[in-house]
This record gives structure tokens, C-alpha cells and sequence, in this order.
């Protein structure tokens, strides 16, 4: 008999640990305490609450890892169908880009942070990597809202709200991180470079030194557009990757986002390199930027994870109907129904996921010593009935709202669907305030 | 004051008519009496719950036409998730044939319909229109679930569990259309010739000339992939389109299913014939069956609807999601996101099914004098917050689990997310017990 109290005991339902091991395990007991998987056994024993802090019930559940969102811009909820279906220049000069001059304040980041933090608790995820302006807030946020986040400090080369001068980006870079480091166990610090088309060469790299002293990751939004690859060429003789690959930048800590525009021999660099991939299908078909080539980035060995991108351009934050659209988006671009199939969109949401970050040694998986982030899925539903492979069900049947449960870093932040650690009611008042002042606005 | 008691009243939110009328209207009053729309009224009088047989308070939703599922095959829930991620003929023959030929009977297709139902109501869904084998149970499941149903007697030109000889197409499909005709103000039925290369020309025309005579909808699969149309071509010396023209089965009583392989001279066909499209997204990207030119098809005019499949090709019967996917796709493979817009994807859900269906004078828009068919989707949610466009929201952000309420031919069959017209645990353990058994047989 175990001699330790744990703070939760999980007990029953069926394992999706997505480790080594030999994946589903039914009727699991899973120790947690300090924040960590203590032990996972065959729940032959039938514990009393009185064991554990918090005692779940899992009858009837999936137990799987919590989703890890390896792209996003959170503030953006508040924006979320203000403005679709329209050409793409159009939607962020006259849009986005107005709407963000004019709105984006440390405030609207805050409260429009916290209201994406329970959308995305709320569907099951657990982690997430942010890129916008006023990134302390979004931290800030995630400390109180109780999730894992990666913050980075975005970088362009023109003034911004909350960086008027970017010829001090390298200064600004080093004091985020610096501010950010070992605040919580739950908040990583990075660095991100808007684009090779916002960002000259010279930031590009100053800002890759600085990642590379802290020894942080090191983010770009990459080969987006057929335009973006265009005007880089026109500009530097040469593609996007190749542009980077040239000014150094591309290593093992780099995170290239969406790679929508690659050809074979780009995808030979970002493997080479050891580059990671953040993969948006919803968001590139949203705004008919195109298809990633994932299959092949993982013929080859990159390692890949799943993003919503902001809620401006998917209009969501739902990773289960991301994992839904990416395993049949590649079958049809492939034309071969075999390619993604369940199980490997499931690591990609997760395992992927956490490698993309650099996480993986804490997050990713549920095996003992990893960090407690786990959700559960409540399968007695008419849409999961019956099943017979339930990593089927997580990506082509199951939605967000399909999740009951919420761990993160052993502590237990939804329960049954109600949401500990914030008011829910209050913070989508808040949005909706902020919100209705941009309708009126924009209609005034 | 209106003297007429009216069975339900709705009051309150945000309507979404879907009619000729300026949409939305914010507080309507709705009266329903029985089983027709009888007003909608500037929601200025507050009712009492004396004015009405239910009053329902639809404050912080969205009311719109309950959706129209215009291609499935409801029973093959059953096969949900048992075998997906295979080549497209290995799955057919060596998965789902087999097992319909083993494990299909009347009572499955009963009990895999009622829960197939269940998802469909709790996902939004009143109407569907069914092809499978044993249709007659389906239609008596659909009276007793309380749905709006299409049921399609199949026909194919080999022996099947409920049709051993095929020689007796003919009148097969005549005693089905008298034997269900006027039962049920809910139920229509209908004629389903498989497809070209499974069903002879012979059958092709018999079955038409039946539909033809007795005024019903006649409907196949068509051009679903590319092997099908070389098939057809290397038979008849003609594209599947072209030969069931040249057959005189196309007219505007005929429903194509897919449509994915056609060209444009094809697309002329069709919309020079009448004929309506039913199109399923994501089951054609699950299968890699292709895109179907859809944008194509609604610039010619021709009348498009949106079918979820079967559940071995989808795996879930939500329309909220397959909006979505639907208006991704197509921006995706035209490259141009202004392509089936958020207002034009929800029309092809509702309106679009409706005239698919040939049931645009009774569904598919909110209006005086039709059917009683509405749903309520509440937008009080993290991922529906906040709100500029509410066709934003249903294509791009809502899922089938934000619909509260459903009416349909004026009877409340969800109020609250409770199902009224059925026990659905016990619905879900039948299927399951078929399922187990299923399984056990499959790994024995």
C-alpha cells in the first residue's frame, strides 16, 4: 500500500498516455502531487477519497495529455468576426491592422487574454505559445488563469504600442526575458520575429544572438503567402527559408510558423537544421494562404505541432476541430487517405507539440515525472458512440466541449466543465465591453 | 392583443431567419401553432407563459432554421471509427462491405438510427435525407425520434439483406414510396440508385421512370472519385455526368451526391438539367476523394446542399462543423478567401437543403406559414464571445454543442440540451451492445 497522501487520484477510464508505452490502458489509477505524475498503475485497488486531496472519477472518460497550441495570438478573441471572407490584404490593412493601431492596449490584452485562456482551457488545452504585443500582460494572465504558456516578445521594424522604438529591440528583448525567467514554473519566455518581411536582416539576427545567449526559442512566421515568398525573393534574390538559412538564424531552438509555401529543398533546410514546425491548417484555409506539405516535413523528420493562429483568422481556439481539419486536409492534398491518420495527429497535438517548445522532458505525454497536465473526455456521447478506437474519436468525432476535466501542472482547473480559476461570466462581460466600444466605432 | 392561444411562444435573442427578410432581428416574438410559424413579431409585449403551451426564453441566443442534412446514411453510426485511415478500397472491401453484409439487419439499422438521430437533434439537425438498406425502419425511428426525415430506398444491382432480387427493382421501389407516402406529415419518401458503376443503365432509367411517375426525388451518387469516372468512361465511352444524361435521368427532381470529379461542361449539365448537388466536405477529404467545385456550381445556379455521409467517412453527423470545413475547403482550393462567405455557407446548410430537398415551401427559412423547424444555439460561450457577426460564429466558431433548444413541425424534441422523445442512455447501450459484439467478432 502506497504510504503517500496525493493531492488527486484519477482512477478509472481508459489511458491515452501518447508515451511509450502501449497506448489504450483501461481502469488506470494515476497518482499526482507536487504538480507531478507520481505513478500510473492498473487500478486494481479502489481508493477512498480519503487518499488523495481530490479524488476523479474517470468512468467513462478518456485520459489523454493536455493539447499544447504551438500558435496563437490570444488578444485577437476580441476580434473574432469583425471582419471575414474578405481578400487578404484587404482584411489586414483596412482591418486588422486599423483595428489593432487603434484598440490594442494592456488592458484589452489582459481581459481579452483571460477570456482565451477558458475558451482554450475549456477545449482541453493546457499549453499554449502567444506572440503579440504587450506579452507581460498575456503572462501575467496565465499565471492567474492557471495555465502553461510560452510568451513571446514580438519583434517588427516599426513602432508599436508597446514598443515605440525599434531600434532598441535587442535591449527590449533581453529585459523580457530576463522578466520573465523563473517567475513561474508554468511561464517560459521567447522571442519572437514577426516575419522576414516586416523584419530587416539586421533584427532578424540581433534578435536570434540575444535567444541564443539566453538560450530561448527563437519564432517566425514563415512562407505564409506565395506574396511573402515573392517579395523576399524580389527583395533578397532568395526564399524565405533560404533567406534565414543564409543569415543563420535557422537551428534547433527555431520555431518556423505555418510553412505554407515550401519546396523540397526548403524542406531538406528546415530538416537539416532541426528546425520546428507550427502547423495552422484552419487559419491557411481560412484566409486561402494554401496547404502546408506536413506530410512530407514529417517524411523527413520534422518535428511538427498543431496551432489555431489568432482568433481573427480560424475563428477559434478549439485544437480538437484543428486536429479534425489537419488529418483530412492532408489526405485531400495528398489525394491518399492513409496519410495522418488518428494517432498521429493526436502526438502532433501533443508530443509534437511539447518538442516544438522544447518541453518535452515536462509536458506531452502522462508518464511518471512528467508535469500533471492532464484532461479528461467525456466519451458517453450519442457523436462517440460506440467506439472502437478512441483516437479516432479524438480527431474526427470529438469537439472541445467534449472535455470535462482540466489539469494543469497538478492543479485541477476545470472540473465537470466549471472553471476554478476565473469567473467566466464576469471575463466575457469585460470582453464584450471592450468589444461593443470597437462595433460602435467601427459603425459610427 | 392576439386572441389565438399558440402552442410555443419564443421570445427574445437574436433571429436569424434565413428568409427574404432582413436578417437579424434583435428580441423577436415567434408564435407557433400547429406545428407552423403562425408570427413573428418586434418582441415589444412581454407574454406571460399563460399565452402560450411553452414559453421558451431564448434571451443570449441565436434562432435559426433547425439544418438540413441532405446526404447520410445513418446507420453506419454503428461503424463509427472502425476502420478509418485505410486506402480507399481496402476500407470498402475489406471493412465496411463485409461488415454490412454480416451485421446489418433490421434491428441495427433501428437502433443505430435512433442514435444517429440523437446526435443529429442535439447537434442542431431537423431534417436529413437517408439512403441505406432496411429504409422502413428508419422511417418509423424518424416518427418516433420526432424528426423531419427523406427516406431513400436503395438500389443497387446485387443481392442485399433487404433486397434479394435485384430483378424486382421496380416494383420494390414502388410499394416503398405507396407503403410511406402520407404516413407521416415528417416523412417523404424517395428513390436511391447507388451509383453509375454499381447500378446498369437498365436500373438507372427503370428507377427514374418509377420516381418520374410517382413524384418523388430521385437520388445517386455521382462522380465521387476519379476511378469512378475513368470506370464509367472505359464502360459507357462517357463521364458519369454525361451518361446519366444521355440516359434522360437528370432533371430537377434529381439529387447528385459529391459531385467532385466534373468539369466545366459537365457543371453546365447539371445546372442546364436542374438538377440539385448535394455536397459533403468532409467525408470527400476523409476519403481523398477530392474537392468538389462547389463555387463553380453555385455561380452557374445550380442548388447546393450539404450532407454529412456516413459516419465511417465523416465520423460525426455535426452540420456545424462540416460549415465550417465547407466554407475553408473552397477558399483553400480556389485560393481566395472570399469564397463561400459565413451568410452563403449557413443558406447551403438551411435554405439550400430545403430546396435540395424540395422542401422550400415548408423549411429552411423562419417565415409565417412554414414549419415550425428552429433551433436556438446559445452564444453566452467563451469561444462565442463576443459577438460582431452571427454568421461568423455559426460557420466558423460554433459546434453542434451550443444548440440548446430544437423544434421541429412545431414539438420542443430538445429543450436545455435534454432530449425529449427518447431515453437516449438506453439508445446509446443498445448500439454499443450491437458494437461490442461487432468488435469481439472483428478481433476474434
Amino acid at each position: 500500500m502506497r504510504e503517500e497522501r496525493m493531492d488527486i487520484l484519477i482512477r478509472g477510464g481508459t489511458l491515452l498516455s501518447m508515451g511509450d508505452s502501449s497506448d489504450p490502458v483501461e481502469d488506470p489509477l494515476i497518482g499526482i502531487k507536487n504538480g507531478v505524475i507520481a505513478f500510473i498503475e492498473k487500478g486494481d485497488r479502489t481508493p477512498d477519497g480519503g487518499e488523495a486531496g481530490e479524488l476523479i472519477d474517470a468512468s467513462g472518460s478518456l485520459i489523454l495529455p493536455g493539447l499544447i497550441n504551438t500558435h496563437t495570438h490570444l488578444p485577437m478573441v476580441c476580434f473574432r468576426g469583425m471582419a471575414d471572407d474578405l481578400p487578404l490584404m484587404e482584411w489586414l490593412q483596412n482591418h486588422i491592422f486599423p483595428a489593432e493601431a487603434k484598440y490594442v492596449n494592456k488592458e484589452m490584452v489582459y481581459h481579452s487574454s483571460m477570456l482565451a485562456m477558458a475558451e482554450m482551457m475549456l477545449s482541453g488545452t493546457t499549453t499554449f505559445c502567444d506572440g503579440y504585443f504587450f506579452e507581460s500582460a498575456i503572462a501575467r494572465a496565465a499565471i492567474e488563469a492557471g495555465m502553461r504558456a510560452v510568451v513571446c516578445q514580438g519583434f517588427i521594424d516599426f513602432p508599436t504600442a508597446d514598443n515605440p522604438d525599434p531600434a532598441k529591440n535587442c535591449e527590449t528583448a533581453e529585459r523580457f526575458v530576463r522578466q520573465w525567467r523563473g517567475v513561474s514554473e508554468r511561464v517560459t519566455p521567447a522571442l519572437f520575429c514577426h516575419a522576414p518581411y516586416t523584419c530587416s536582416p539586421a533584427t532578424l539576427v540581433g534578435i536570434k544572438e540575444i535567444a541564443r545567449h539566453e538560450e530561448v526559442l527563437y519564432l517566425t512566421h514563415l512562407s505564409e503567402t506565395i506574396t511573402e515568398v515573392r517579395d523576399i525573393k524580389d527583395r533578397y534574390g532568395r526564399t524565405p527559408v533560404h533567406h534565414l538559412h543564409e543569415l543563420g538564424v535557422l537551428d534547433e531552438k527555431t520555431v518556423a510558423v505555418h510553412c505554407v509555401w515550401i519546396d523540397d529543398e526548403e524542406i531538406d533546410v528546415i530538416a537539416d537544421c532541426g528546425v520546428k514546425v507550427s502547423h495552422t491548417p484552419e487559419s491557411n484555409m481560412k484566409l486561402a494562404t494554401g496547404g502546408a506539405p506536413i506530410p512530407a516535413l514529417l517524411e523527413r523528420g520534422v518535428v511538427v505541432g498543431l496551432g489555431t493562429d489568432g482568433c481573427a483568422s480560424n475563428n477559434d481556439l478549439d485544437l480538437f476541430s484543428e486536429m479534425g481539419t489537419a488529418a483530412r486536409l492532408h489526405k485531400l492534398e495528398c489525394l491518399d487517405p492513409t496519410v495522418m491518420n488518428a494517432r498521429e495527429t493526436l502526438e502532433m497535438a501533443t508530443m509534437g507539440g511539447a518538442r516544438v517548445l522544447g518541453l518535452e522532458h515536462e509536458i506531452g505525454s502522462i508518464e511518471p515525472g512528467k508535469r500533471a497536465d492532464i484532461i479528461l473526455v467525456d466519451r458517453r456521447k450519442p457523436h462517440l458512440t460506440p467506439l472502437y478506437n478512441a483516437y479516432s474519436h479524438l480527431v474526427y468525432a470529438a469537439s472541445g466541449s467534449d472535455v470535462t476535466t482540466v489539469i494543469i501542472d497538478g492543479k485541477v482547473v476545470v472540473r465537470d466543465r466549471h472553471m476554478r480559476t476565473m469567473n467566466i461570466d464576469n471575463v466575457m462581460e469585460r470582453v464584450r465591453k471592450i468589444a461593443g466600444a470597437i462595433r460602435r466605432d467601427r459603425e459610427g
